[in-house]
């Protein structure tokens, strides 16, 4: 199968190293002036791995989708829309399936990116989602995970699951695009409060976090109209070891890092969806108090080792 | 309140110690012989912590049951029977509580152990259990957490929470025993297969194991009569950042020496539980893959990386 990938970060050139080692034919692409690209295309090296001479490397978009079968789209889930007018201007075949490979919400709008890929693109573009844990760093040495696809259509699911399951990363066939597409997202804002507490050498109420956290978010969900036990599975409770208790998770690091005062590079994909899961608590009036507690900590400057007790410690309920 | 602590292990010791430090009344309580007993008796200091010279250190039963006004129980899950039946020889006033500070089933039985109590007792017999995350080097070191307590009869579970909460410990009242006493006997067995995964380079799959471990359980006590959402709270779900990620947990570390074929001193109590599940598995006509995975393992010998690869990698399925 011929397999483009948009996006040459971690996780995009990830994927590219992925469905070349099962056997693709693969097309991996990044925006013209790309440092990430120049790396690849200089030293064929990122930090994370090496590409086989087997991969393209190009940063043509229309020749990019002219080449793919199956095109996966692993960006910034911010500038997933204007990444979306960018495809509509190039052209692609009515009947290409995107695979979005990146975990967010629309900040502003607190929309999906399906959501997104429909409005910019056209309702029945074929999109799906590949969430679910794991590290590059430990798919690259060799440790095996499950993970899972999931679209509105169920033979486009299906079709991508038997195109990319291997001994490596075992899929599971997600049914509920809804409850997965918010649960891949807010784990990333679990993952900061996770990050939070261990900043606050308060490590141990990460339990209690996982409880909470997933509880808030299938209220959400089950609000929204998807499935409350959706959350429980590997999209978002199933990526809790990936998230807040690996080195390896950015947004965790990122929450002790602020936490602890130290410098951080850029804020991580988990405060843009901090903000857009404030929206849609709001909008579906869902109190989602860890999300809420992130958000002051970050965005309001409240007293983090204050606000993460009370959010604990504070009052006895039942559960 | 007076309280008396039946047990003077890791957790015996703590509870003792948490009672004296919230400002009550304290006996603590080890079987004639004990070398804990001795140890404190002698040094008024184990492994984990100091006792204050305000706790009274007793090996009479009778007198420390005389002394209580709540009883705290904290032995191995597999000697509760025959110790009820001691205490019931030693004699207690009726309306005395116990509190189970303890997680397990019985083997052979698969019995929860309120109903030990009540067999052993008499079916009014008022039994408490106290269960959730933490671990004794965190509490004694000032670091908080959320715990559970839970009974068959709310205004005992309402005195228990008032009697025994403080910013070090705060309580979610239980409200679904069964669930609660399964999930928290059956996190141990979770532990184990955590063990396992860290020992056979398999780390990364914890995410899954929390999925498909709290799910296998829910469905269980869903069959049990019980409310399948307890096992996603504090008792069992919130207890995995302690037990499946924590260099503290005994569980954990039996699974992960079992793999890696290091001795371990004596059995976690997890396998006991693995046997009794099983037994409610039959029973019940539920299928719990992860724990016949475990008990494969320890018991009947099977090769871990196979076992656990197929038990996660082997077949596609719908989550």
């Amino acid at each position: 199968m011929k397999i483009t990938v948009l996006g040459c970060g971690r996780w995009g050139s990830f994927h590219a190293w992925y469905a070349d080692h099962i056997g693709h034919d693969v097309t991996l692409w990044g925006r013209p002036g790309s440092q990430h690209l120049q790396e690849l295309l200089e030293t064929r090296k990122n930090e994370y791995l090496s590409l086989p001479a087997s991969i393209s490397l190009t940063s043509d978009l229309k020749a990019a989708l002219d080449a793919a079968d199956i095109c996966i789209i692993s960006i910034s889930a911010q500038q997933l829309r204007s990444f979306a007018r960018q495809l509509k201007a190039a052209g692609f075949a009515p009947s290409l399936p995107f695979v979005l490979a990146m975990k967010g919400l629309e900040e502003g709008s607190g929309k999906r990116l399906t959501t997104v890929m429909a409005e910019e693109l056209e309702p029945a573009v074929r999109t799906a989602v590949w969430v679910g844990p794991g590290h590059v760093q430990d798919f690259i040495s060799g440790m095996p995970n499950c993970m899972v696809i999931a679209s509105a259509d169920e033979g486009l699911t299906h079709f991508l699951v038997d195109t990319f399951t291997s001994p490596l990363i075992r899929f599971y066939y997600g049914q509920d695009l809804l409850g997965i597409e918010i649960g891949a997202a807010a784990k990333n804002v679990m993952g900061i409060a996770a990050g939070m507490l261990d900043g606050a050498h308060l490590t141990s109420l990460k339990g209690a976090l996982m409880a909470r956290g997933a509880h808030e978010l299938s209220v959400l969900v089950a609000a929204m109209g998807g499935q409350a036990m959706t959350v429980y599975g590997l999209s978002h409770l199933g990526d809790y070891e990936a998230t807040l208790f690996s080195l390896h998770s950015n947004n965790r690091r990122f929450g002790q890092d602020f936490i602890e005062g130290r410098p951080f590079k850029k804020l991580a994909e988990g405060v843009s969806t901090t903000e857009a899961l404030l929206d849609l608590s709001q909008k579906y009036g869902v109190e989602l108090p860890i999300t809420a507690a992130v958000h002051a900590i970050i965005k309001e400057k409240k007293d983090p080792h204050e606000v993460l007790k009370n959010l604990f410690l504070r009052s006895t309920k039942c559960e």
